[in-house]
């Protein structure tokens, strides 16, 4: 049997690079690899299964001969390109948002629902938003034992969530307020010091170091944030609960890589803090971390750079019936992106090809 | 008249600086000011009314002649002095958890509750932590005109909230971390450079630096941290609703002062943000920013040194009847702590004095 050929696309980026690593250090289920990426970085040679590779431009050639090929782009270069390359013949991978909502276009977490990968009447799959993957595994689970009904979550999201220029605006950030250890205490202090220190835009609408800004993505009616919503919305496809509840309000925190979300969820029966810790301790991708007499819970820090999906302060709500209330962190580059999309090709592979 | 006797018990902490702050910038309502402390800080010079006044130790004396004592001490030395103030004579405003959930003890915000100070069997007034304060002034608005039924609350909590070693260990652990731009990016490498470049002890169960911490307080039954039921107990008593339904998850975030609350409010009536706008709007102490077509919502950074709570991203929940999402801002150490407190006061002066 031939080995599938995978096309990597926007693999310059901060989920490029990861996934890079990821598919390097997975089995080794591809023939060849190609590396796709805008056109200045064309013949660049970036580093994969410990092989120097040239990155080709995106072209629709570039997808002849691939099987499975995996995006990670800007929503609108999506939607021009993947489906060019499930014309060509390829299995789509989309990390955008371009098609998550479309109903003929599967949107998949591997422990979740996998069998839904199987229907592609486009050739294309979705794989969800950063932060509604960083609880899918674990909310995934407990629902398949106790039935979900409600939502609410808060996020605390890394700053990686906006690709490299995120990461290096917080170290920007942090350089430049070091050292200065009045600031932080009077309105404006830190926009006055980044302001006179750092030149160049920043792609979060407020400073992200000693500051916490409640907002992700575009804004949409009735004043929610477009982040928010997908969390809604991806929740519902990927459950298969067309009508679960859900509140979310999503904030920027200055963590470098891990989102992190305060889920109340309430389910359509009982549930202790002990049947939860079962069904969490069984889900193979998961990991409980929940002893707080100990101080085990889970923290980005601790997490990052890894693949589980990782839950601590798990708690019986004391005035709402059924329903938990926990703390979840996920590296939002790994499973939150790179990795989901990895697990969704190595599926595909493994019942198909 | 002779105006009354305040003494500042715990003048030397985080809270007790910004109490004197605070007590130089409001009218002078004052006559004698005595500055309290433990027996270390005797004779010390302290600001306060642009004199300089020196601290005495702690000593029941120090209440003679006392009309009203603010202390802002650990729960234990609030258990052992304040009475001592009280059948002194004092009357006791007490910033410590040891007596809020007492029925004898009032548990006051004065633009919530002003009447319950008027009624102080023990001599002893309570204002609340600092987590339920920031949000106190915004939900009592709400909940005078809609009647509060439920709230599920996460919060981002600053450093100063464990005091000046708060502080400083955020302060610390980023000039520690600053200008290595691959730290946060693998498993445990925050805490690496952390043990190795700072001595001496965190007040915090981890590193805070390019972190969330989900813990805040001790542990108590079911898994829940002190700071998560005092926010339940105390909003139920101050806001006069012995039902109200409260679940809240306490998250620790790298931000110096102020903290944040995702909040989740569900009331008995339908709610729109029309309604919330107009009714946080004609609340005196609350600042309404919610424009996020222009980036207007609250952060940290703009809301620290000032004494409003501030209002954001108000949304109509989606799926839940009768409910609103919104993010709320207010500075711990002012009115989450020293300002309610000196606030108290200058109602008890007002309607007594």
């Amino acid at each position: 049997m031939t080995k599938p050929t995978l096309a990597l696309v926007g693999a310059t980026g901060a989920v490029g690079t990861v996934m890079r690593e990821i598919i390097s250090s997975r089995a080794d289920i591809y023939g060849e690899i190609r590396l796709v990426a805008s056109a200045r970085s064309a013949g660049k040679l970036l580093r994969v299964r410990g092989e120097d590779v040239a990155v080709q431009a995106l072209a629709p050639e570039v997808f002849d001969g691939v099987d499975i090929a995996i995006f990670d782009v800007p929503d609108e270069v999506s939607a021009d390109w993947v489906p060019i390359a499930a014309a060509r013949g390829a299995i789509a991978i989309d990390k955008s948002g371009t098609f998550r909502m479309n109903p003929e276009v599967p949107l998949v977490v591997p422990e979740v629902n996998p069998d839904d990968a199987r229907t592609r009447p486009l050739g294309i799959v979705s794989t969800p938003n950063c932060t509604t993957l960083s609880m899918m595994a674990a909310m995934g689970a407990l629902h398949a034992e106790y039935s979900l009904r409600e939502l609410v979550v808060a996020s605390y999201q890394a700053v990686s969530g906006a690709g490299v220029a995120g990461s290096a605006r917080l170290y920007d950030e942090v350089e430049a307020l070091a050292g200065d250890r009045t600031v932080g205490q009077t309105a404006g202090d830190v926009r006055k010091v980044l302001q006179n220190k750092l030149q160049g835009e920043s792609p979060f609408p407020a400073p992200v170091a000693f500051n916490v800004v409640p907002w992700a993505g575009s804004l949409k009616e009735g004043g929610w944030a477009s982040e928010e919503l997908k969390l809604r919305n991806e929740s519902r496809k990927i459950l298969g609960i067309p009508d679960l509840k859900v509140s979310a309000t999503c904030v920027r925190v200055p963590v470098i890589t891990t989102h992190s979300l305060a889920v109340h969820a309430t389910f359509a029966s009982e549930i202790t803090v002990a049947d939860a810790h079962r069904v969490l301790t069984a889900a193979p991708t998961v990991v409980l971390m929940d002893d707080p007499a100990n101080g085990v819970y889970p923290t980005p820090i601790d997490v990052v750079g890894t693949d589980p999906t990782y839950v601590g302060r798990v708690r019986q709500a004391i005035d709402f019936p059924n329903t938990l209330d926990l703390f979840v962190c996920g590296d939002n580059l790994r499973k939150g992106a790179a990795l989901n999309a990895a697990e969704i090709a190595e599926l595909i592979v493994a019942t198909e090809f």
